[in-house]
């Protein structure tokens, strides 16, 4: 259990690291939408590993298939499930993981034991960032729906790496320059700098965490429900299923914590017929509702555990503590490649959220087919 | 929709602050737990405003009753319904919120569109911190299945107000401690320190956020469900239940940004026959999975939004841009309030994750009446 | 667990047939719907006993109170509590059951043991006839919300008792005749004889089971979602939370068994511009989808496991064969009862897909009071 | 939405009749589960169609593929994909309901308009009796886990096609005569007689309904979480989505409704040290808790709705009557065929209610790999 999310708008995801496939059901996505191969597939290219120094090694030639609630290009209202097969994974890298050597940081060790010693752990299993492919699938869809139905745009981009990290920035550079370097990074010349950063931590054997930044444009006033299905709880509760993921804040976040209220309360003016906040501390949710301003998220990645230097562990299988000396090709950094996982959560939970609040027709629109 | 929260440990809350009642219904506990109105006084009393400074000088005298599936002081196994009747609501202070004077960084103006006009905007209503009452009298089940079944203990704690934070503690301060100072912290000299800063805070007519660490302790390994109903999941959407808080984070949290992973990976060792980590940057999760070790969260509380200060706002019905001077009672810092709130919450999150694994019999003792 | 029913208009059961109240939350009710206690006063009588013969001697005067979710007469969005305090319960009656001696027919046995001996077996406790106030509680809601908003309407009639039936009915008299007899029965005449039926069984100290229809009309096309959540399925889900029930068919139900397609086969044809089906086989659900046809479904009931004829039994406490003499006031037929209860189940589930289906509004209507 | 069925057994099913496949995922089943493709495609013959007379003409020459969740032969804890690739599918044959002409008695009315003109009509599309594979592959894995931790035997049998039924059998005979018939009777003389009718009936180009019965031996007492997720509503729920169910009945079914309490209440009694009930007219479910006794189900199959008889109908396109000639090959009776997916949608459940009344634990054996 625990591998679906979603009320309405529900996606249940399969498939491991060195598994043969993974994959995505997509069950209450509205009839009538237009959905091809290669709307996915570009959307596919945007977590490739690109740069040698940066990503793994492993090229990931990820080809998608559609295996139904698709016929003649638009979506009949049957669930979609959605498939990536897996190739060239070297599990030859895991046999020491598989004798039961566990790889400090990873979930190798509480996969072993929660799972009675059953589990894939090759290349991390269930627990790879290689599931991620899962979240960008199901990303596709609910981006397309809250784009062509609501004019709803998520952006997300590398706001840290290490020490490096950018200033404000404007939304015309962030959707203009995150998918033209390698950081993901808006601002041309700090991408620069985190490159150099992660290649020399890369040659040092060693990795970087990061944190990134997720902004929603045109979100309508009111999605969440509150209580406890509300819209920043039901958000973090779906970023934390990226490997990885160590805090989650909206709008000011942690930064609150030093704010007087004077400070932190966004006060409400009338611009052009339409009540706004001037200020966004708030990050556009109030009572775990959207109130009409973009919505901030933040998450704090922690660096791969996957690193090259040797270090004291255990191996579960002989309860003997032994050195682990990795092997294969891991990324020094996963902060690039998280960067359009977390667009495709955010769309997830929205496109969600947007159902729940019937802004969504069951049917989206006519064939031309059909009609 | 909304209100409810868990799988097999499963709450559903509901009331208002000047409506009649806040309450809860508990389904899922197992038969033959003990559980009597003092029990739940108790930890009802630890939420309870104490110092005039500090919290609102209304003084609740909240008194539980239990509704149902209680019998001869034992669970039955039927759902139990905790109610606390709401009493001396001054609505009267509320009269121009009502009128449509939305309050800048409350629930008001997105509860008034939302609700289409119909929310109850009496003490912020169904938004107010006064439902984490609800909260609470659930926390109370889960706290006493926890300890009693499973040896589980939660301690929570402020470790920081406006700028004035704690450094390391020990545990037992936190245990001995924590509700011998108004500001539930564990360092009684920082708590001092804290309570100035409030006071000073407060007769400015301001108010301040600040942070609470929650940390559970003898979590048994194994506990929380990937990729989506993992544990730091779960628990960040149930904290976000709370109101005010802004961002959650686990073990190292945000500060996993700057780290290598050299720095970050616990190492695994063998003590006393027992595989644990070294260091415990992780929180005690990995893969969404708890490791055994203790775990650690923290949450941003944001400062109260009412405040005394003029502020700009809207009328919406209106439709026009007025001052707010606020009237009534109302805390400078809901820090120490929340304390409790968090163990409950974390309470009833792990309790439901313990009956997902099978861990909580359903029939708990045998009671001295029948057998 | 198992207490709570529906996905967006939800539903929450608490209390027992001896405890301090039976109640419900109901969680997704938009706002804006005028509900008073009136209202909801006048479904309760319809579920009262009214005559010695037919139903339990006891007198059960039930008020309903408003807890939550209701401000100056009209719903807030929040989730709406209404409870019925428990009144004259004869407890003494059930001391040699608590004492072990299950009764045939009833949960005591089931209850007994999967609670551990835990539960409140005074008048069935939870398992009692009684618990289905709090159906009616939320079907109240339910209803208005149909009626004012699709205007459906919804209706279930007694259609046997033992061996005495109704022929065809025609929609008016349901309408008119059901709430006028104590048999629930839209034939007068057959309402007679079921009456004498009842009667007689009761002096001979047994009892007697039933069957009831519910029709559903004006119900919109498209309602339900297949697969799993199909129109039936749920709503037969639903009708089995009644005590009582043993089995559930749509349309022609158990006689298609016998039928050929060609006699089964509802044949379609357009009248008035309107695409309709000749027969009303199918019960108005194909594929689990409601065609626009009333919807049709009938109950089972069992003859109530009460009797005063002594009936071998089991003393669970001493593991021992005794005889049970019964005490009390019991129903010799509970069919008359259960009718507006099917009513109410009915209309919580077909307002839980209204709502999927996008089909109602989150915010009812304009408040005189705010507008 | 729609297409998950189970809490904490869970499955999710996709597919349609003549797009590219059907399958599952199955999320909640314990590691170390011995599952291996000759155990699926064990099962799936039994839904084969093999008599030309009774089943389609089609040849479905179905093939497992074990997508995820399984390493070396076990299940790890991951959700299992199972797959079957569609072969051989004439969509020629659905070409005029493609252009609108719906299918009196099919899903291609209602799902024509709730998906607004997209669906996939061929062969049924998403409501064609092909996906029960689904089912059945889900099956597999259930009655795995039932019959190797709890020991529960799963049985289901014809007991009526048209007129033509049985009478009492033997436990031992279901178990040895229902998978050597083509009928799934257990009274092989009676097999013969239905076989003959079935085959007069298909030479008429028509069809006929039925009734099967399925049987749970070694239900645990206990299982059942009143008061919705009760066992009866459950298992209901889920048999509804086997199309063509029209009715669902427990132990004396509808026939209660004529018994008096003194004849249906099942008299308790000790027998070898075991409480049990002289008789088992409840269908050993009793306040929607599993007595121990066997549970008894019976469902009521409509005759299918593919006759080769002309029949009025209409072209929702065109919005025109038309006359409707059906072309391809079709099964004149689909009960022998929904027998083996009767028993898969029960094990289904009970696995379910298994894993939620914590008799199932997490891990299930010892690997010889690992161990």
């Amino acid at each position: 259990m625990g591998n679906s999310f979603g009320k309405l708008f529900k996606i249940t995801t399969f498939g491991e690291s060195h598994g043969r496939c993974v994959g995505v059901v997509i069950d209450g996505c509205p009839a009538g939408l237009k959905l091809e191969k290669k709307d996915i597939q570009e959307e596919l290219e945007k977590r490739k590993p690109k740069a040698e120094g940066i990503s793994t090694g492993r090229r990931e030639e990820d080809e998608v298939e559609i295996l139904s609630g698709v016929y003649k290009s638009y979506t009949t209202g049957a669930p979609i499930c959605l498939l990536v097969w897996n190739k060239k994974a070297r599990s030859k890298d895991y046999e020491e993981i598989e004798k039961g050597l566990v790889r400090p940081g990873h979930a190798d060790f509480t996969s072993f034991f929660k799972y009675g010693g059953f589990s894939d752990l090759r290349g991390g299993g269930r627990f790879s960032g290689r599931i991620t492919v899962s979240f960008v699938l199901a990303g596709v869809v609910a981006k397309k729906i809250l784009k062509e139905r609501l004019k709803i745009e998520i952006l997300a981009h590398t706001i840290q790496i290490g020490e490096k990290k950018i200033e404000k920035v404007k939304i015309s550079e962030i959707r203009n320059n995150v998918y033209k370097n390698k950081m993901r990074c808006a601002n041309l010349k700090v991408a620069e700098e985190m490159e150099k950063l992660v290649e020399k931590i890369r040659r040092e054997g060693d990795s970087i965490g990061g944190k990134i930044e997720a902004i929603c444009l045109n979100l309508p006033l009111g999605l969440g429900e509150p209580i406890f299905d509300n819209l920043d709880g039901e958000i973090a509760k779906a970023l934390f299923a990226i490997p990885g993921v160590k805090g989650v804040e909206f709008g000011r976040g942690f930064e609150v914590v030093k704010l007087k209220g004077s400070q932190n309360n966004d006060l409400f003016r009338i611009k052009k017929g339409k009540i706004i906040t001037e200020t966004n501390n708030s990050g556009g949710i109030l009572g775990g509702i959207s109130n009409g301003m973009p919505l901030v998220v933040r998450i704090a990645l922690k660096p791969p555990s996957s690193i090259f230097l040797p270090q004291k562990t255990v191996n579960v299988r002989k309860k003997k503590e032994e050195i682990l000396r990795l092997k294969g090709r891991h990324d020094a950094c996963f902060v690039p490649r998280a960067v359009p996982v977390v667009e495709s959560i955010l769309a997830i939970v929205i496109c969600d959220f947007a159902q729940r609040a019937g802004l969504i027709e069951r049917v989206i629109s006519k064939s031309p087919y059909y009609h």
